[in-house]
């Protein structure tokens, strides 16, 4: 049985996802803040958690901390939280662990790699948890934690998570962004996006079979010019122009060393 | 009933995942036809399709000729096959119906917008096959020999067909090349690949709730300096420095207008 009290401050998607996942889970959140007291008491109503009023008095009741909030928020938050012998964990990909050492010598980053959306349910036990902490003993008590919401829990270093991250932006944002630029392309030219979406599941369906590497297939990768070419006389936008151009340069390199 | 007879010129992936619907849904497939007699062999006998040896005999016993040949192809094979007035559609993406007017007025591009790898089984009813004809008598055979294989069949043209496959590659290729960046990148950092699954299948799950744009979330989108900066510090690769830059300008020039 995990019986330590866990506190969160935030309400971002982070904080109510953890604050969801939680409940479910039947653990014990003594106390959620934000400066965003709206949206705190959206998730205090949600799932039966007391609402903190004061920064200064988060964490009375709790054995662990979570800082769900804005990179940019870390510290400012940190420097107004009482000084403590509690855990205080982070959620973000980027930012390292020791900003946290001003508050306590037990600090950590609890890091769901996910891509969280308000009112959009995710399956946690599908998303990896990684860990990286101060000691041993908040390394344990945050893995006991995290076993209990995600079959995919793993202790990595400031510097690995980091990478992850950047990772986890060229995997999800870089894509989305491909999506984005498909859908406006088809839009002006008055074709339905919805006729690219089997693709685009197949795409994703396929690394699961095969690395991405051996899946790629293409014009760019058999150096097919008069495609290429057939595909640059039909871009108008520039952007767009200098993304293909840059994109099938590095498939050929990839591909033909 | 779809009572026409179905020849095949081609033994890659689409002509052996057209030859298997094409099995499953019972029609009439008299002959298949490839240079690589070989793999020509292996799908004629996986879906009992009679083997024609040579060239100018395809077509003598059906109604419809597929050209499910590589696009470069095309042309070659089209010019050496015996005059007709039978249909014959090409099932390339990119390549003009009007390169089959060589061979007989009822010309088409019959183009199923997927991506197929052998020995990988797909849910055909769920690929889109965009039609385009020379005539209304051809593109109705076509039509109803597609419906008999797939939920969404529509009638597009040349140009709409190209922009559509041009897309294809920005979401298929261009998403899977991200992949292996990444791929790559973590590999060389000794970090699992497979962190990344989760975040990857719910990056797509999104676009079926929201378009593209709207689900945008990240450092590029929010102008977040100080964390691509950090990125920047991690990427060694010349490649990948040049892609996260100029995407993360286009995220940015997409969402600060």
């Amino acid at each position: 049985m995990f019986n330590k009290k866990i506190a969160i401050i935030g309400s971002g998607n982070v904080a109510s996802h953890l604050a969801e996942v939680f409940f479910e889970q039947k653990l014990d959140v003594t106390e959620i803040y934000s400066r965003n007291t709206e949206e705190a008491e959206k998730i205090a109503t949600a799932f039966r958690i007391p609402l903190v009023k004061n920064l200064k008095d988060v964490g009375k009741n709790a054995d662990i901390i979570f800082l769900a909030v804005s990179d940019d928020a870390i510290e400012e938050v940190c420097n107004n939280l009482s000084c403590t012998d509690k855990i205080i964990a982070h959620c973000s990909g980027i930012a390292n662990t020791e900003l946290l050492k001003v508050c306590t010598n037990n600090y950590a980053c609890f890091y769901p790699l996910q891509t969280f959306t308000k009112n959009h349910k995710v399956d946690f036990s599908q998303i990896p948890i990684l860990i990286t902490a101060s000691n041993s003993e908040t390394e344990n008590i945050l893995k006991d934690l995290a076993n209990k919401i995600s079959l995919k829990v793993a202790v990595i270093s400031d510097i690995q998570r980091q990478k992850l991250h950047l990772s986890a932006v060229i995997v999800n944002n870089f894509t989305n962004h491909l999506f984005t630029l498909s859908s406006n392309y088809l839009a002006k030219n008055n074709i339905d996006f919805d006729y690219l979406k089997p693709l685009i599941q197949e795409t994703v369906n396929k690394i699961s079979a095969k690395n991405p590497k051996e899946n790629q297939t293409g014009p760019a990768k058999r150096n097919d010019i008069k495609t290429i070419e057939k595909h640059f006389s039909l871009i108008e936008d520039e952007d767009l122009l200098e993304i293909y151009r840059i994109l099938t340069k590095s498939i050929y390199n990839t591909h033909n060393d």
